[in-house]
Formats: structure tokens, sequence, C-alpha cells
């Protein structure tokens, strides 16, 4: 078996490291175009990359924050067990609240703060929550790349796979196993208007595995489906509803009633799959977001200051239009995904 | 009745200006941000303003190389027949070549020079050509406002209307149509990546007649319909085949085919309708442009270099899922337009 190359994007222990009290980060505001590291001597700093975005995606950001936690234990390993405590807590506090919306974050920061409860006064504190950040980032790269272990066995030699936004280690994780296993893949990936994930960190990841990956806006996937060049759909999900509905970067269902109109099957990538709190897809509530930035890209105006802008982040496909919902335990109709929660074997806090 | 306010590019006559052997262009590559006309002295200027995208728009373009053989003409006039048919000669062949596809701007040029063959020694050779050219001018206003009009009795109170890339002047026409018959109408543009003909012209000229307008990326559509938020969808084509396929911007079959799956019509505005020469949607041949548009907005990267990407500049919808071809002389389902093929009244140079 020959050994290939796999991108930097593919886990977030790439591009997060942590030593004697110091992050390390790759920051993606300037990626692909400069692998830039930005270092961050204390958890103020790492706080402030969350919140200026050098840190991006909901693992990334949970993982920044709790290394911050770390540096925070790393600075107070000196200080009075009351010190240490208050330090602990002001940076929990300051870390929590770099993302309105980063409940991944909030729940990680809450198990270091379990351990430090219960290991406050222990010489290896530090030790042991990065271990515990550690096994957090092992575990969802376990998912990940099960997912994309799963996923893999849907495609077939010579396939062409459209993809929308950045579907994360998982879709990378695909096209690995797909190629281990012989099988040709090349890959459309849309821009992704207007942040640009598909541009900025889909296709050079896929270009940097060496396989073949065609960039287009937004516009051509059903020129590119009526053409005949592409014949599998494939992005990630935000979140899986119990009907089988998924919430995804907008855009994903307007490929998706594109590729159902072509008789194109669309497989998503949910990982650790349906949220059990979630019944349809009419429960998601879409995020808007500034829609300032519809009127530019990369910060350059696209038209005029005054005109009004919508910008919804996501969109909702729903059962209909999905092949197939692939998540780390395995591959199940979108009717069906409501008996396969997953039982999350990650160790929490709590059982260290 | 009030007198509303109609934008700019509501004609091309606004845009391009005549006098004494000077042509003035509003400069549509600054536009909508700023509002710069270029002063073309001789027609190698206005050539140049040609082949640089100062003036765009299939009518645009030839009206301009049209104003720049007039242009010729005024130099000549005081040169002997000799020299003069010599330079109307240069003059057209470098007019002619400005732009490869540009196919009315070479029906134009021949019907400049067929009344210059038969006027070449008058003293109102000049004012003739300049008749011509107007008289070329007032008869698309005449189509795009006829054709405005029969498109705004599709449009009912209320109603919000999705459209991609710029349709030009027959879309402004139908919302100034629609607002004279007391319609409220609101309106969903799409950006129209690469060029971003939506965010720059469609959108603004919209705002610009006081008609509310909202910005999306492309990716949004089928979000807005799902949340109810878009009730009709009107583009135009680029060419109407026999068989009532229409070929227009890339992006405007993706949001076709979401308009069909939500049971929202879609209307086209054809302007002189079917091309009798064309049979099929697949007789429609897709021109691809420079990839490295896509790779860039406004001229700054998007993505690493080394990346492929591709873009077909249109793509074709077939007649299943359009409601009605809107053409100025009348609607037509589009199973019924090959029996609709419109004579052009437009006097033509021969007749001249």
């Amino acid at each position: 078996m020959t050994k290939h190359k796999m991108p930097i994007l593919i886990s977030d222990a790439n591009t997060l490291k942590y030593q004697d009290g110091q992050v390390e980060v790759l920051d993606r505001r300037k990626f692909p175009f400069e692998r830039e590291w930005l270092t961050c001597t204390d958890y103020e700093a790492t706080a402030r990359a969350v919140e200026d975005m050098v840190i991006q995606g909901a693992i990334g950001v949970a993982v920044a924050a709790g290394l911050g936690y770390v540096q925070a234990a790393h600075t107070a390993r000196k200080f009075s067990m009351d010190k240490r405590r208050q330090h602990l807590q002001k940076a929990a506090e300051r870390l929590r609240n770099t993302r309105p919306t980063g409940q991944r974050l909030w729940v990680l920061i809450h198990e270091l703060e379990q351990i430090a409860e219960k290991f406050g006064g222990s010489a290896d504190l530090e030790e042991r929550l990065l271990q515990h950040v550690q096994g957090y980032l092992a575990y969802f790269d376990e998912v990940s790349r099960e997912t994309g272990r799963h996923a893999a066995s849907l495609l077939d030699d010579g396939d062409t796979v459209l993809t929308h936004c950045y579907a994360a280690g998982a879709i990378l994780w695909m096209f690995h196993f797909a190629r281990e296993a012989g099988k040709q893949i090349s890959v459309y990936s849309c821009e992704t208007r207007p942040y640009l994930q598909g541009a900025k960190l889909t296709a050079p990841s896929i270009h940097e595995m060496g396989i073949p990956v065609t960039l287009i806006t937004d516009s051509m996937s059903a020129y590119m489906m009526a053409a005949g060049k592409i014949n599998k759909y494939v992005t990630a999900a935000d979140a899986v509803a119990m009907d089988g509905s998924i919430a995804n970067k907008v855009g994903t269902f307007l490929h998706a009633i594109a590729a159902h109109a072509h008789g194109i099957p669309f497989f998503v990538l949910a990982y650790e799959g349906v949220d059990p709190n979630i019944n349809t897809g009419a429960d998601i509530v879409i995020e808007q977001r500034n829609a300032d930035e519809v009127k530019e890209v990369n910060g350059v105006p696209t038209t005029i200051p005054e005109l009004r802008a919508e910008y919804p982040a996501f969109d909702v496909t729903p059962p209909e239009y999905i092949s197939a919902i692939v998540c780390a335990n395995g591959v199940f109709a979108p009717s069906d995904i409501k008996n396969h929660v997953m039982v999350e074997k990650r160790p929490t806090g709590e059982s260290n």
C-alpha cells in the first residue's frame, strides 16, 4: 500500500499545539494563502485568537479554549490554592465568553473545571487537563475517521463527487479510504459564498492530498450535473433531526434539489449522527448572520453599501432528498436514523 | 399617476452619448461604486473601451461600436472620397475585431457599411449613420419596454420575485409597469458569481427605482423558497431554442429546479424571442470562459493559484421548468414558442 499524503486540516491536532503554557495556532484567516502560526503565551491571547477567528470550526474552537484553560493551570501552578482557584475560574469565564454559540466549547470547559475541582491541589493538574483535551481531540478524530471509512464504501471507482462548504475531516478521510481501496475519485468543490470555505479549505485540502479537484461557483452545480460531470453529492451536516432532516451551510439544500432532479445520490457525513433533542427539520433554528458579509468578499465590497442583504447561515434539507446519513457507527437511511442515536463513548470530566 | 424614478441602466441611451465625433461612455467597470464617464475622442479609443469592458451587454457593445463608426465618418468628413472609404474600412475592421463573439456588433457594423457605401459621398453621412445607430437603440428600447409590459401582467400585488444575473431593461420595465398598475413588488437578487452582475447591476438598479430589493448569494435561493419568501422567479435568456429551452447565465437552471420543486413559476424575459436556427437546448453551445475568474472576486484571489477551476458561462433550462416565455410580442408557453418567431421590424441598412 502506498503512503499517501494527508492534508494539514485533517485533524485539529495538526493546527493546535501546546507546550509549557504556550499554544501555537495555524492562522485560519490566512489559510490557504499562507501557513502562518500564531503563538499565544497566555489564556487571554488564546481567547482573543478564538474571538478573532484565528481558529475555526466547533471542535477546533473547543480544543483551543480547552488549551487556554490548560495555560491558565500552567500559570497558576505556583499560586496558592485560593489564588489558583480564582485564576482558573476567571480563565473559564473568559474562555466561555469568546463565542456566543459555542456549545462544544462550553461542555469541554465544564469538564475541565470538574477535573480542576477534583485535582486542583495536585502537582500534575496541568498534565491531567492536557490529557483530557488530547483525549477529546482523539475522540473526534476517531469519529471523523470512522465516518470517512463508512462513506468511502459508498463511492465507486471513477466517481466524481460534488461537495459544498467544508465537511471537515470525514470527507478527507472518505477520499483517503476510497483511494486506499483503489478507487479513482475526482471532486467538484463549490466555493461556498459568502465565507468561501470551499475555495479556502475544501478544495486546497483535497488538492493537497493529490486528488483531482475543480473549484466552481455555487451557481454551477446544476450545469455540471446536466453535463454528466457529477454522480455523487456529499456534504457534512451541522445538525441531524430525528426525522432525517439535516441542516448544513446554506446552499446544501439547493444542490440537493438539483441532485435529486438528476438522480444523483446525496450522502450526508453526520459524524456523531442524529440529535435526539431535535424532532424535525422545522425545529432547527437557522442562524441569521451579519448580512454585510453578503455584500463583500474578503473585505472587498461587491455592491453599494446602502443595499439590503440577508445571510441565513444554513438551510435544511428534508429526508426525501437524502440517500444516506453516514455516521461514525454506520450508514443509515434518513427514515431509520432515529433508531441509531450514538452513545458517546468519550471519557467526560466526571468520570475522569 | 406618480412620476417614478427610472434607473440609469434602463436604456443604453443613458450610458452612451455621441456629439461631434466624441463618444461618452458610463464606465461599467466602476459601476455601481462610481458614476464615471469616459470620453473617447476617436474610434480607436471607443474600440479600446469595448475591449476593456467599459461597455457591457450585447446591445451596448454593438451601439458603442456603431458610434465608433460614426466617429470615423466624422474624422473622415473632409477626406477625399478614396481616403474616406479607406478610413471607414479600417475603422469597421478595427471595431468588428473588438469582441470575438459580438454577433449583434457585426450586424450593426455591416448595416452601417452599407449606408456608407450608398451615401459615402454625401455631406450628411455622419448624420445618417448616427440616426441609424439611434434607430437601432430605439428599437431595442421598444423591445425591452414591451417585454417588461407583458411580464408585469404576470405579477400580482404582494409578489416577491427572485432574479439571477442582470436581465437588462425588460426586468426594470417589468417592475415599473407593475408599480404603475398599483402592485407592490419586492425582489431578491442573486449576486451572480463570478462576475457579480446581480450585486453590481440588478440590485443597485432596482434599489435606484425605490423598489425593495435584498441581495443574497447564489446559494440562498432554495432557503428563501422553503421559507416562503419568494413566489415568482424571473430571469432573462441569452438564447431561446425552438423546443422552449432557454440558455442564460450559469445558475439560472439551478434556481429553476429549486423553483419547480417549490411550485414557484419561472418566467423568462426573452425580448425578441426564439431563435429559429436553434432547434433544442442541446444545440446551444455553452461558452467556457477563463476559469481564473472563478478563483477571484474583483481581482482578489479566493484560493490558491494552482487550483483547477471551471467556468461555464451559461446553463440550459429545459422547457418543463419554464412557466412562460415573455417576448416583446406576447407571453407564450415554452411548447408554443416555436409558433411565435418574431419578425424584426427594425429598419436595416439595406432598406435605408
